[in-house]
């Protein structure tokens, strides 16, 4: 099982670069930074500086989107990095989300999601590329033949589709082993269809993990199920409360969640909190002691889950780095 | 006296690195990177790479231009490199050239210029800002007051103007010191009119330097004047061949070279080197033995220079380095 | 106050080279090594190592001895440290413990070990230096004057009495401010004594530091007061039980230990943590919350130390120094 | 062929660190560092140092000798440097030469440095080790069986005996061809006569190489035969002038020098370079321009030698570097 970590940008450089060293020497294998330049630093120098302390680790954003630089740009940052990193270098991509709202830009469709991971693999690669904006062609006459790995952001049916059809890889922003399995297998399926090996496929698992007592762990990552929430939502409206595929806690969950939006409905401040129970928290984060850990990750690795990306985003960072180090990555990798 | 070297996108980053770590050592201050992200690796995540090699040494492009990138993304970068490196980053700035021109869009306007420095500086700075192209005002909530220093490249009156209105510095792409001094007072004279108190504005002079036999310097840097034939062209013209302040090299050089173009317009081989004489070679780079150097730089300091820029562009880099570390800098800054 | 950490040879390169560079961001001033190359590796290429991963943070053995190297080799060791990190290099000089047991030698007399002092420093500020062992007077024809801090560790009333007359600073095996401010009076009275003036004279008080739960904080720290125990007692008995100015919990820890001692004589196992009291591990160590550490540290201060230095052996590494930069460093640094 | 390159403690810490990634960039394999810590810097530390810069480049003494350091300290420095290097360290051994005699102190007999290169490798790989100084065995217990290679400096039948009986390589301070097949073949002889597999032996031929107009590479490197005179003069007077094995233009030089040696013993100046010939320095370095590198390094394979060092002790280093990146390396590697 592979292993990572994500930084917003709230990290000091100064820390940033201890970090991924501490993170490199406990045998994780990714750094993902949020893309989202308004809101925080511009990841991609982040990604430079933090290539320059490591020699193994892999970076990209997680992720990034087709809306917020021209494609030539884009695709010139990943090249660059690829080769200032010897080959280090992937990307995550969604359809935009905080870094193009807060420009007052939209999403994408998912056939520009499509078409801007297949114009920047050319340009990367050394093509020569005509998109949309750029009233000429374009080619880059100092790349040398870099593929580069694109890993699509996905939840829903449509989204997932596309991941399994054109990604080299999932992100799945959710722990919890039975929602992983289903949203996985909707783009295995959907790979398949489309006539492709899915046996390289790799399925990323983004979630907080927090080490300790599970109520302190609960009360620090409480953050993500509220962020999470709206999307999850949208899959179990649309796929029904008895399919028997999603799991009573996240029902029961988007029931009262639902409820709470009507009888709000229009306030200003943000309770959603309040309807975030316990076990919806344990079940979408990875908690509790180095065994809880262990027994979860294990369960995500039979749903499937290549890759256990922490989101590195509620405090503790050097500790959860380090009890990953001394108890966890090796009882995950103890035959490697 | 400052020094500077700027490098293209040519040189590898194994190279970079430790030509950034000599050039720092030899007493260098500045490290330029052409911003050309199509004809060459994307700069910035260059820069980033190079100040985690280098502690003193200030970093910037030299030039970028107000529209290549959307301006939040310019100023994330920038506000972004400078929190890295604790404040070791300055903007070269001009209206466009290879970087626009190579994706088919148009140089900037003088205006746009100046408008661009005011909100990306503002931006960098944490102010909230509403540029043209994005829909809602921004602001970056994690930046800290950094002054960016924006030096202005120009060579035209309206150019020279703006950039002593408004730059903190002129970026003069020519080694002559009596066209860079006639460049210069234009500048300091638009910005005393402006009321600015001129005493900190600073002046670089950007042009290929080669130590050694005479010849050989001339045969390897004898592509820079051709490079900037077109710029001063226009100028000469535009001020007439007898003005008195245009040294005779130089008039009888633009006199041959119009001559030229008008019989052979629109051929496709480039036949412009056979009309640079030596003399103009001379005159336009910093050439010979370490000796003519001092001399030379002494002059361009006495014309009004605070920092001489070299091109890194024609081979023996180290060398030229290790020549300005060991008997040019040291002769230039004694006092230091 | 000052910060340090202290390395054994346990911790593996990776990891040292991601401690220091957090140690610093953290605000430690420290980094200092145990001297001891049999035991664990080699301290000196470890410290060379982790200067390049620093740019503030001093290094140094804590402790040297006069009989484990060839002095010409212990100052050339020291000068090449202090030229490659631009000065940050002090040595703590205690009189031979495990490093030169371990190879059947014997501790060096106070005599030696000043003379060590005098003769070291002066090889290392450029001085023609004739000592013992060699046959030739040895001078360094590389150095530039650099003046070595020296800081004696002690215990008895004859070392304190050396490091008042010729040390720098003083170090202090020992996290208890009584015992801290009673050992450090001495010294500071042997310098008053002997006509030095004492104002910048430096107090390190050297003992682990552990964060959290009270009883785990005492369980990982319990090896500490049985490894200083032997010098503490020896200290108690030569001043006695009733002078009043050893603490009632130390003293009747001594009669319980001495008691032990005979009854048990000759035993092979080591049951001598069973009589350390828990009151004991809290005394002689800083443990607890962030406000016990806190409080425990302006005790510290006021007793005269001027730097703690934590003692890296306990395990939770990471943690306790990012304990220590988000709650302890600034609470007892906040006018700096 | 390998290439290496020797620092002797001349050059400062900046140029080090950056020289080293110049080195490893143009393709150079190892390298070397006096070891004579009064002369020059502590070269271990530098080591370290450096090794913190590179990440394929081995690094290693060139040479060391048995009496300078106590075994033990040797050994732990040696293994401690494997360590840190991930297995980047080698030593070159030799009896002794500045770095005792400086101090007083005596070369070692050839059994003495057997016995040293014997108990060291035994340390570094983990055994326990009675050696003569020591009066207890002594044993690292962090160590983890690295193999640590020894290359040992030889003239003369004896030593060019030991190191084919008992090194892993085998250092020549010379350049010239005939010399090194002549020196090369005593070494393998005696290594197949004590019934060792020498087909993995390795051959060093060290000696500076400087790159330009040979009248100035021979002004810059003349005092190389002078320093490797001594030495040859005493093989020359042990084989013969008529063994048809040493060339001509050598033995007339050794007869030249004797002479001199003879009619002005005991003079204080030293005017030994009077007596050295330009074909000497010729035949001893690599000079002129990089095709006469090629040449003679091409000719130096042939005769057996597996790495060329250069001296970098002349002058020029960033440009030789250069010089043997762009031109020398490519051309004896190109099918690497």
């Amino acid at each position: 099982m592979e292993f990572g970590i994500t930084f917003k940008g709230f990290v000091s450089p100064d820390r940033a670069r201890y970090l991924v060293r501490q993170a490199e020497a406990a045998g994780f294998d990714y750094c993902w930074f949020y893309d989202s330049h308004v809101l925080w630093r511009e990841s991609y120098v982040a990604m430079a500086m933090c290539m320059e302390h490591t020699t193994r680790m892999r970076f990209g954003p997680c992720v990034t989107n087709p809306n917020t630089r021209d494609w030539s740009l884009a695709a010139s940052l990943f090249a660059s990095l690829a080769k200032q990193s010897k080959g280090r270098f992937d990307i995550g991509l969604g359809r935009g989300d905080s870094a193009v709202r807060v420009m007052g830009k939209k999403p994408a469709t998912l056939a520009r999601l499509a078409e801007f991971a297949e114009k920047v693999k050319a340009l990367v690669r050394g093509e020569e590329v005509i998109y949309g904006e750029c009233p000429e062609p374009v080619k880059f006459p100092w790349v040398d033949g870099y593929e580069l790995p694109v890993w699509i952001g996905a939840y829903g049916p449509k989204a997932l589709k596309t991941a399994g059809e054109i990604g080299d890889g999932l992100i799945l922003q959710i722990g919890d082993p039975a929602l992983v399995k289903w949203f996985r297998d909707q783009a295995i399926e959907a790979g398949n269809a489309a006539g492709r090996d899915m046996s390289k496929f790799r399925v990323m698992a983004a979630a907080p993990a927090f080490v300790g007592d599970m109520d302190y762990c609960i009360e620090k990552t409480k953050w993500f199920p509220a962020m999470v929430g709206n999307h999850v939502a949208d899959i179990v409206e649309k796929y029904g409360f008895d399919s028997g595929l999603v799991p009573q806690s996240l029902t029961s969950y988007i029931e009262k969640r639902r409820g709470y939006d009507y009888s709000k409905h229009g306030q200003s401040d943000n309770p959603y909190l309040d309807f975030i129970t316990d076990d919806i928290v344990e079940s979408f984060c990875v908690l509790g002691g180095a065994d809880q850990h262990i027994t979860k990750l294990r369960n995500l690795e039979e749903a499937g889950v290549t890759q256990f990306n922490i989101y590195l985003d509620s405090g503790d960072e050097e500790k959860i780095i380090a009890d990953y180090a001394n108890h966890i990555i090796p009882a995950l990798n103890k035959n490697k």
